[in-house]
């Protein structure tokens, strides 16, 4: 749809002369900011519906310029939403507000705070600005043959801001999983002062400052920097693609891996209907896609280890693919994000490359009347097989009733699981919908399939979301899972920096 | 001395009778829960100084009547010190009430919750109660070939809910440096209920509550269970003592095998003095005691890797230690934990026994006239020279200057050095002072040296405690260290939670 086309509410915000240089209201950039990119946001955006767009954007290039929207928003108890690289699946960055008390909404991009300030070599640490994108970070950290190694899916967007705010999921399958593992420490400006801790390797003094606001999802404070632990480029990398006959063996090879201390940086198991979809396994078999990297020393013995544990599970593994070069690369290109497009010959390359592209195909798939969205969850292995069936039969039952498709039969769903992350006491199963979508009617559809799995996931012990955050989407099951207490905890720590209330108002609390 | 002659307040409190067989105010229990463990603590104990002894002291057998005991203190507004071994050496414990707005105060003693209560073999996972103390739990761990493998210098006395109450460091010198490593999910009474996650291998929904309760040290509730990761116990180890012949040297050693990923259980760099008092290595060398455990796979070719890294620093590696069993042998005692006052012939033995003995001799040194106490913390590699060089020359001033010696005269004063952590980021160094006391004036004499040298650790960049706590007595640093809208969001989110301020009050945040 033409962007002149589209109906848009007029903007409710007009700011002072003083400041009016730091903000927008063009059309074009309330429009792009309006929407994440979850399913129902990219259908939205196809129909022309953006209903609540941002009054303005602004574009801070400072935490000055920051700080005074900030405080202008305060001053009018103006809705401020955090903005990285828009790319949350939850609602996390729609302006959508509860009840009409706000006069209106800002967007803040931070996206003109991309740089990598400072880089310590020898701790293996870099300052880093919240709006630096992912290939932005990482080519400013190659100049010094460092990398921070964290790939979400939406790593070509999002920002290093958005991933503290939202705890990210990554590149490693155990061991740092989320971008939690990796901060040093986090400067965020709040409406009651700067936010920052100290840079420090570890430490036990009182609760985590950086816990807080890791997962805080723009509630407390706008995170503008933060110490990351970065590293090596790795030297050594071997892959292999293991097939099992059935899930429940792959499920077994890959505890007895989390529970090995060998800790893969890969260890992804797709269920055959995944392996199929990806055209990564040999048809009707489950596959593990297992990695071991190193910046430091071969991995080629440790890929023998957990092979051994592979096959003894009844695992067939293929050929590993196996690299070691004896320096390190002076500015090569960052070979684990492939272009889009370039598909590997093998299985581990082909479900890499259908990994990444899978959000560009989405736009695609929404146009051919394809209902497709994920679901990503974690519970411990001894609950994981009944938690899987629950789950799976709410989704395969809801798809069936709200799509009008017979299970099993010609043009029938598509639900699909693999694990993302491993930990020693259980996986982060994540769950792929394909459907039939009713033209004109995909969010209510996808938005009744939603309701029904995350309503079987929180029933079944699970967490709402392992790494795609709450956002104003989960919040109904987020409410059911959280501690009460913490929530109360939660709402009065908030009130007590933000006592406006402006920030991201109806994420994780009402306002 | 006699328990008799001891001068005590008269108890100020007493319960109603519906309560009363929860409570005792018999003279025993208040006088053993008046105190911790830092020489501070000893010194008065021996001098009969005990001016902040509980009212009472409760010993609930359950929940139901630590709900009990806390409503009475809600109601009366009456302080109540959450007391698990009392092992804390930062007065955490200590019943020290800032101000006189509590009538009295009731010590919530938890040794009666000690129970293991549930074992999830497959996930690697055990529910236990707050009040077990590490032989306790680890016994009953035993009964199930699993072990948790947290062994704090305090552990036979200290308790799984002081430990994640104070983010306790235990055994493993990298990655599960914490207990907070090892925690699953977390369970608390608070006056405001119960506040209990669910159990996830991992999430990202909203800031982890679990993060929020780690490290609360009682002023947000009383932590009765939690499930931590288990482990099988280990079948193969090994164990090699390192010589340098500078500290420096060491320090480089360790910072490669930080950064390596080869992730040693054990890689405790001990500087000379430390290495020479322990009896641990070769006169005038620095001492890296590096240790790799498995329960899954033989660790020799790791060891050898590690020992490549030290070589190459210029480390003189002495004889492997290394044992393998073929079959997990059932029922074996906890052979990590040496009984007291078995010294090994080898120097890591030589170290394990004085690391395990230092608290017990600590008792006769304070007869013996010798001030001894410890401070530690950690900061980033590229800080840790100027750093270390900064905090040492600060101690040995104060030192000298308090304990009225000349640095390197004839009784002079012992300051060392070891890490007893590491990360990639940095060191967690530990310091040990050995001087001379005046006798009747070692706890002002302390307090002097203790507050120059934690200017010193915060003017400098650490942190003011690693893994000791922020108790009562690291307050002024601990103010000083934390971001200031962080400490306003743990004011609120402790007053919602305990509006009466009952729980630990002047403990990380004033009442």
């Amino acid at each position: 749809m033409p962007l002149d086309a589209i109906e848009l509410p007029r903007s409710r915000l007009s700011p002072p002369d003083s400041l009016a240089h730091l903000f927008s209201s063009d059309r074009y950039e309330r429009v792009s900011h309006a929407l994440g990119k979850a399913y129902r946001d990219v259908v939205r955006g196809m129909r022309g519906q953006f209903d609540h767009p941002p009054d303005l954007v602004a574009h801070p290039t400072d935490e000055q310029e920051l700080e005074a929207v900030l405080a202008w928003a305060s001053g009018g108890g103006i809705a401020v939403i955090p903005y990285g690289g828009g790319t949350s699946v939850v609602g996390g960055i729609e302006p959508r507000l509860a009840g009409e008390e706000y006069p209106g909404a800002v967007t803040v991009d931070l996206r003109r705070l991309d740089r990598v300030l400072e880089v310590d070599s020898m701790s293996g640490a870099a300052r880093i600005q919240g709006g630096a994108v992912g290939p932005s970070l990482e080519d400013q950290l190659r100049e010094h043959d460092l990398t921070l190694r964290h790939f979400p899916q939406s790593f070509e967007f999002s920002t290093l801001g958005g991933w503290i705010a939202t705890r990210a999921g990554g590149h490693f399958a155990t061991l740092e999983t989320h971008i939690d593992d990796l901060v040093e420490s986090v400067r965020a400006i709040t409406p009651s002062g700067a936010w920052a801790s100290r840079r420090l390797p570890g430490s036990g003094a009182g609760p985590s400052p950086d816990r807080m606001l890791l997962g805080s999802e723009g509630i407390l404070g706008i995170i503008t920097e933060a110490w990351v632990r970065v590293r090596a480029r790795p030297r050594w990398k071997a892959s292999c693609g293991v097939a099992f006959d059935g899930f429940d063996q792959g499920v077994n090879a890959v505890r007895e891996l989390s529970q090995s201390g060998l800790h893969p940086s890969n260890c992804r198991l797709l269920d055959p209907v995944e392996a199929e979809v990806t055209h990564a396994g040999p048809p009707g078999k489950a596959l593990l896609v297992l990695g071991f990297e190193s910046a430091h020393h071969p991995i080629d013995p440790t890929m023998g280890t957990a092979l051994e544990v592979a096959r003894e599970a009844g695992g067939a593994p293929g050929e590993v693919r196996s690299t070691g070069t004896p320096e390190p690369r002076r500015g090569a290109p960052h070979e684990d994000r492939p272009a889009q497009g370039e598909a590997g010959s093998d299985p581990v390359g082909s479900w890499r490359h259908a990994f990444l592209a899978a959000p560009y195909l989405r736009d695609t798939l929404v146009c051919l009347g394809v209902l497709t969205d994920t679901f990503e969850t974690a519970i411990t292995w001894d609950r994981f097989e009944a938690f899987h069936a629950h789950v799976t039969d709410a989704a395969r039952r809801s798809i069936a009733e709200v799509c009008g498709v017979v299970p099993d039969g010609p043009g029938s769903p598509r639900l699909s699981c693999r694990f993302t992350h491993v930990y020693p006491d259980g996986p982060a199963p994540y769950y792929t919908v394909l459907a039939p979508a009713w033209r004109g009617g995909e969010v209510e559809q996808w938005d009744e399939i939603k309701a029904a799995v995350s309503e079987a996931v929180i029933e079944a012990g699970g967490t709402i979301t392992h790494h795609h955050a709450v956002g104003r989407d989960h919040r109904p099951w987020y409410d059911q899972q959280r501690p009460d207490p913490f929530a109360v905890a939660l709402r009065a720590a908030k009130a007590a920096v933000d006592p406006s209330a402006i920030l991201n108002p109806g994420v994780l609390v009402d306002p």
